[in-house]
């Protein structure tokens, strides 16, 4: 046995293995675990002719064949997998060995996970990959994060394999940590809310003004050739052409309306809350995909309230040219929210995250790659401490120009009886955070009221308590 | 020393000296824990003349005044203060004496303490206490779970000194184990609801169409006496009533938009999503909570953005009647979206929340307290095991007369750059649960797409993947 590989991978599942083939075909030699000697033999047929491509099925041979300092990467499922392929392969590590959990984990595991193994001189890093199977073959967007020193030793691998844009690579240290995670969760929540708010325009424009999905089809293509091209606005464009071959009609009226989870949306959510930031917009995404799962109910609420959307009474062409800009305007705030998160959340878990190198690496590879980031990071670039990208004068300037449209599409989803939550809190999170006097002073005069929560006041410093109504 | 006292109270700030007098005006003796000897004297001094009211300030003097079983009540800070009062306790305590944390502990915490001292013959309770400071002094609405043994002991002091409808003490068993903490925590997360959707109509009345305070307070007084009669309705009144001694104004206007948060309407929503419920209109109260904290950045974007609101352009009256009517419906749905929480929750808990017993201890003594709840009272007598109280046909015929008004006003409201995502997220919530056919087949189409998450169909059984844009 001579000869030693670059790169380890645990885990032979459609991205892991895909990975490894994007890695060989960039010149690694790279090997891979699975106890199932089928997929080893699946991965070493399917690997481009002249790589170096190898299944392993046991840990001993899996770990003496990597070159040192070993550099593991593992695509597992998250919780106790991750944990058990730890215990599998420490054994047989030696110091300054890496290990890098690919998956969706959920920080606080990572965090833990870090703290476990540094005193056993092993580095662990918690990366995010983003870009689905496609984009894990031909160039992802990835977010390492952890000990800086581990990631030296991984960088020019991950810039090879990466995504580029404009030949800069999609990959980027996210910081300190459980960093890496914590940005691939953030990214999954703007996911969601992005999905959301395509959803809702959808179901405007199909249910609220009868577009067919042809009609569909060329609006959202006209869409991605402009601000909002996207990887989002891409694939739904493409979906709306997708036929079902049973039944000669279009597949996606074939589907069923019940969206699944994994829990990154919930994760985000359930964070933003621990870290007093508010994201409303990723809130109720993961909120309308809960209501979507109860069917059963739904049905028998359809029936007992008889409701039927009422037909938007609007000119077609121009509702259609306000919704994509309705849409738009409502993508830059899901944005906002998630990078104010990761803003808060890094000072708070002292992670360093770059924001400038954030909206950098996402804007190629990643599910929700859009040439709006390009323009969030000229901004980042400019000021790279913006509390909130809202705050940078050019994203002002562009948002001032769309909300017109969206307060016209919020308008008309709520008198045609279409949930249009995304959209809506998009735009109350827009309309509370650029006014100086929200309504909170009279929850604050009922808190103080029915609880001595006291408050303050608007002339003077100091805390104050009224006996109210005496 | 002769004289046992019937109930001992560790915690002598507002709420807990209001309970003990409250008790003691019921014809129980009752004696008071505090390590500051003022405190003790205090309590002394405030009690009604002729009741039996002591003040201590050692444990072994307050444990050993206690008649056995002892009935010790807590109300202290949620967290670590808790369980420091148990270890202090433990050493004086008998097998059978019962803990009560009357203090709004999370679930998860009352849980653990539970099975810390069950081994020990040690009962404790989590008991969930709502009213403020008044109806702590003349009445609350009291939310006791847990042992059910215990609770049988000292239901007769519980019922005493409990609000009253219609003869009826507002206390109740709320179910096993943590379960009346639970229930008060989701009482808190309805209560966070209600009072965003008091400030949006305050926000849209006032500084929208300019309604006066004087004529507010006209407004909620009329709003109180019909189908919104409400305890938060009624302060809500007496707030607009309130002047400033200082400026001679109004107080409200001069009390900064800064709205504080203990953490239970957060847990609510954290919750929430880990049970898979639906409760965008509690999320969305607490995340512009959340926002009106951060002050200096809303200062720094309104002048940005200077945005200024556009006035409503409205019928007077008739919006005023509408934003009643889109208050209540709002309000019907944040109570639909807590107690489907408590449905769901119950059963993956185990806690057999008996829905029934809880609306109708909502009834009276407690924030939320509505006379709508004797509509939801009826409804659960004639179906306790309602799933969503949207279902009920007596409910949905009161929700389908009032749902115009909100949708009319929710498009208003965005119109004048209002933030409204209380009232909004209540109409998708609305609008989302009665539809059979939500838009989330294109989310689950998307899911697909990227990520091979499969799908399921509307015209057959199982679980379908397609190679998409193939």
């Amino acid at each position: 046995m001579s000869q030693k590989f670059d790169f380890g991978m645990v885990g032979l599942g459609v991205m892991g293995r895909n990975l490894l083939y994007n890695m060989a075909d960039n010149g690694f030699s790279v090997i891979g675990f699975d106890l199932d000697a089928e997929k080893g033999k699946e991965l070493e047929n399917g690997a481009t002719p002249g790589t170096t491509v190898k299944g392993v099925t046991t840990w001993e041979e899996f770990v003496s064949d990597l070159a040192t300092p070993r550099k593991i990467t593992m695509l597992v499922p998250a919780g106790k997998p991750v944990d058990s392929v730890i215990e599998s392969l420490l054994p047989l590590l030696e110091k300054g060995d890496i290990i890098i959990d690919g998956g969706n984990s959920h920080y606080v595991d990572t965090v833990r996970r870090v703290k476990y193994l540094e005193p056993k001189g092993i580095h662990f890093m918690g990366m995010g990959v983003s870009g689905g199977e496609s984009g894990a073959r031909r160039g992802p967007s990835i977010m390492p994060g952890g000990d800086k020193e581990a990631f030296e030793v991984i960088k020019p691998l991950l810039e090879a394999v990466s995504a580029k844009v404009n030949g800069d690579p999609c990959t980027a240290y996210m910081g300190k940590d459980a960093a890496g995670h914590y940005v691939k969760m953030v990214h999954n929540g703007i996911e969601y809310a992005i999905m959301q708010l395509i959803s809702e325009i959808y179901d405007l424009l199909h249910r609220g003004l009868g577009v067919t999905n042809d009609e569909l089809y060329e609006i959202f293509k006209e869409w991605n050739e402009g601000e909002l091209s996207s990887f989002l606005v891409e694939i739904t464009r493409d979906i709306f052409k997708q036929k079902d071959p049973e039944t000669g009609g279009y597949l996606v009226d074939y589907i069923l309306d019940k969206a699944g989870a994994k829990g990154t949306g919930k994760w985000t959510s359930q964070d933003a809350m621990d870290s007093g930031v508010s994201i409303p917009t990723i809130d109720i995404a993961v909120s309308l995909r809960t209501i979507s799962a109860y069917k059963e109910e739904r049905a028998q609420a359809a029936k007992l309230y008889a409701t039927s959307h009422t037909p938007l009474s609007v000119d077609k062409a121009e509702f259609i040219k306000q919704a994509g800009e309705a849409l738009f305007f409502a993508v830059i705030i899901s944005y906002a929210q998630g990078l104010a998160l990761l803003v808060k959340a890094s000072q708070e878990l002292s992670m360093d995250i770059p924001l400038k190198d954030v909206v950098k690496i996402w804007r190629g590879g990643c599910i929700i790659r859009s040439t709006l980031l390009e323009q969030y990071y000229q901004a980042y670039s400019k000021n790279p401490t913006l509390p909130n990208i809202l705050l940078d004068e050019d994203i002002a300037a562009l948002a001032k120009s769309k909300v017109a449209s969206l307060r016209e599409v919020v308008a008309q989803a709520a008198k045609s009886s279409i949930a249009a939550g995304g959209l809506q809190t998009a735009l109350a999170y827009f309309d509370a955070y650029t006014t100086d006097r929200m309504p909170t002073n009279l929850i604050q005069a009922q808190r103080d009221f029915f609880g001595s929560h006291t408050y303050q006041r608007i002339d003077k410093e100091g805390t104050f308590h009224t006996q109210w109504g005496k």
